[in-house]
This record gives structure tokens, sequence and C-alpha cells, in this order.
């Protein structure tokens, strides 16, 4: 009986490691590859080489970054606020808001201990002496409504809570766009807690 | 504001070509290579460069070749019967099925004017000829249950009609493991047409 060709194997291994692919989707691209001019794989190949080269974190921040200084924390005219997010993807769609003109702050991970990620992972030491070195007047914990992102909210809550500063955290409420029919009671009732004068 | 670093940017332009993948999805698949071991980037680049230097496609049959020779032709024992199939992927689930041992042809494409490919794509000279020397008894034709497979399997009868063999298609009809609430008519009307004689 036929198998692949050895090298379409170790390419749907490999593509297989991506986020929500299986096999079946994993195959399906690597024959879709094959397909492609040799341009364009060499160039995929060539950008996947030269990634973790061109690409560093930040050792402040922890946003990705270019070149030998960070966009992110040389900013000019920042304002003492630290946002503090859990992985350096989170930085963008904030930055695309145009409203948030402070630091940033990337965790690299949740508190989840069945991903074995435990209060430990977090660096809160590196956390606490940028916002005394900066000094910060404002936190805004900007993580995932989630299970994991509000246990590690409560924690750097319990962990900065002496520091004399404001510590926010994200509206809860109806996304916009949506109908009340799909909003779950969860979100309901935080939208209500939450409610904002209009008039 | 800030974007995505240069080459982020490059490797999401790469796999948004990717079969299903839009800008959302090949920038999670980007993020999600960002976070890899070195050893991993590096065996999927690897594997890229290697791609298309190691698969050749048989200049005979169509399937993909790992080797100076072709798995395919040169299996031993072949019966005077070709199995006609679009793409070089569509030879693997038949050759699970253990069934078949005959010769097989990859068209290469389906007729689709609206992607551009007609008649003049398939290349029926070469599978005439291959019919001819092979002294091919039966020509299956697998293709796709769609307008561009049953189009081609048409134009094909028509070309291979005064061959003096035989010309086989394969059965339509229920999938196993499904219910008839989920067929279609179509289907449906295909498989009392195509009924097997059970005592």
């Amino acid at each position: 009986m036929a198998s692949y060709p050895k090298s379409l194997l170790a390419l749907v291994e490999g593509l297989k490691k991506l986020p929500g692919v299986g096999r079946k989707t994993a195959e399906r691209f690597a024959f879709k590859i094959l397909d492609w001019p040799q341009k364009d794989i060499a160039f995929l190949a060539a950008t996947l080489y030269q990634l973790t080269d061109s690409i560093k974190k930040c050792n402040q921040c922890g946003c990705l970054q270019e070149s030998s200084s960070c966009f992110f924390c040389s900013k000019p005219d920042l304002e003492p606020i630290l946002c503090v997010v859990a992985y350096a993807k989170d930085v963008y769609p904030i930055e695309h808001t145009r409203l948030y003109h402070g630091y940033y702050h990337v965790l690299g991970c949740l508190i989840s201990p069945l991903e074995g990620k435990t209060a430990a992972d977090l660096a809160v030491d590196l956390l606490l002496s940028r916002i005394t070195s900066l000094a910060i007047s404002e936190v805004i914990l900007a993580l995932d409504s989630t299970l994991a992102g509000d246990t590690t909210s409560l924690y750097l809550q319990e962990r900065l809570k002496d520091k004399n500063m404001k510590i926010t955290k994200l509206a809860s409420g109806v996304p916009l766009g949506s109908s009340l029919d799909f909003i779950d009671e969860g979100t309901l009732s935080q939208a209500f807690h939450g409610r904002q004068m209009v008039l």
C-alpha cells in the first residue's frame, strides 16, 4: 500500500502543530503547498528561518521587538499608566483603538493549574519594579474574561493593593452589535452592574 | 500606532495562502509559531525548503514520486486497469481500500471554466497513449461527484468511447454510516437506480 512521500509526511507533522489543525487539515494544507509556485514555498521557509532572529521580546514590557529598542517602551510622551495583558499579541488590538497612550506589561501567561501555569510564572517582581521605576499612577488589568483571566486579575489585585495607585479592569458588558437574545446571564448581570448614566 | 513586526507580517502573508485560512487565522498561526521551540520552527522551514526537491510528479501517471522510479507505475503484477483521478492526493484513499491493483492516471485538474480549466488542460493525448501502450481493458473514472467532476467524466467518456474497452465510474449512493434522513434526493435517486440484488 502506498503511503505519502517522506517529506510530505514531515510537512504534515509540522503543520499539525498549528492550533486547531488536525491530520486531515494538515494534509489539505500540505497538498496545497505542493501546488504552490516554488518561490512561494521558499518565501515561507525563509520567513520561518528568520523569524526567531528578527523578533525578540522586550526584556522590560515583554512586547515583540524588531529593532534594538522597544517600540512600545520608547514612544514619546507616554502617560504613567500601565496596561497589563496576558500575551504579546493582545497589545495590537488595544493599539488599534488609538485610545491608550501608556506603557504595556506582557505577563506571558495566565494562572491556569491545568496548563501547569502558577502565580510564580507571572514574574510579578518585574511588574512591581516597573511600577516603581516608571512612577505608574494606574494599572489597567486587560486580561481575558475567563476563569484563568479572572484568577490572574484577582491575584494581581492582591499583590498590587498596597501600591497606592488606581487599579482598574476592562468593563464587562454587551459587545457592540450583539442582540440581548444572544447574551448570557452572567454578561447581562455585569452589564447591569456597570450601567452608565446617559442623561 | 504599532503594527506587527515585519517578519511576522511576512509569515502572516505566507500562511494566508493556505486553503481556508484568512487573516485572523493566519495571525493566530503566526503568534503560535512564535511560541514554538526554535528547533520546531527550523524543522518546518527545512521541510518546506526540501519539499520541491524531494517530491516530483511521475511524467507518466502524474502521481507523487519520491525516488527515481514511480511507486505506482512500477508495482509488480499490475492489472490492465486504469483508474483516472483528478489530483495526486486522490490516489491515497483509493490505495487505502486495498481493493485496487491497477494503474493510475492523474489528470491534474477538472474541467471548470470558472477556474479557467478547459478540456485542453486534461492532456487527454497522454491518457490515450497510455491506454494503448499498457493495453488497458477497463478505465475507471474516479472523479468528484460535483459539476466539474461530472463534466470531466462525460468529456472523457466521449473521448474514450471508440477504444473498445470497458469504461466505468464509481457508484453513487448512500455513504456508509449515514441515515437516510440526511441524504439529499439526488443521492437517493442514484441509490435507487444502482440498487443491488441481495437475495
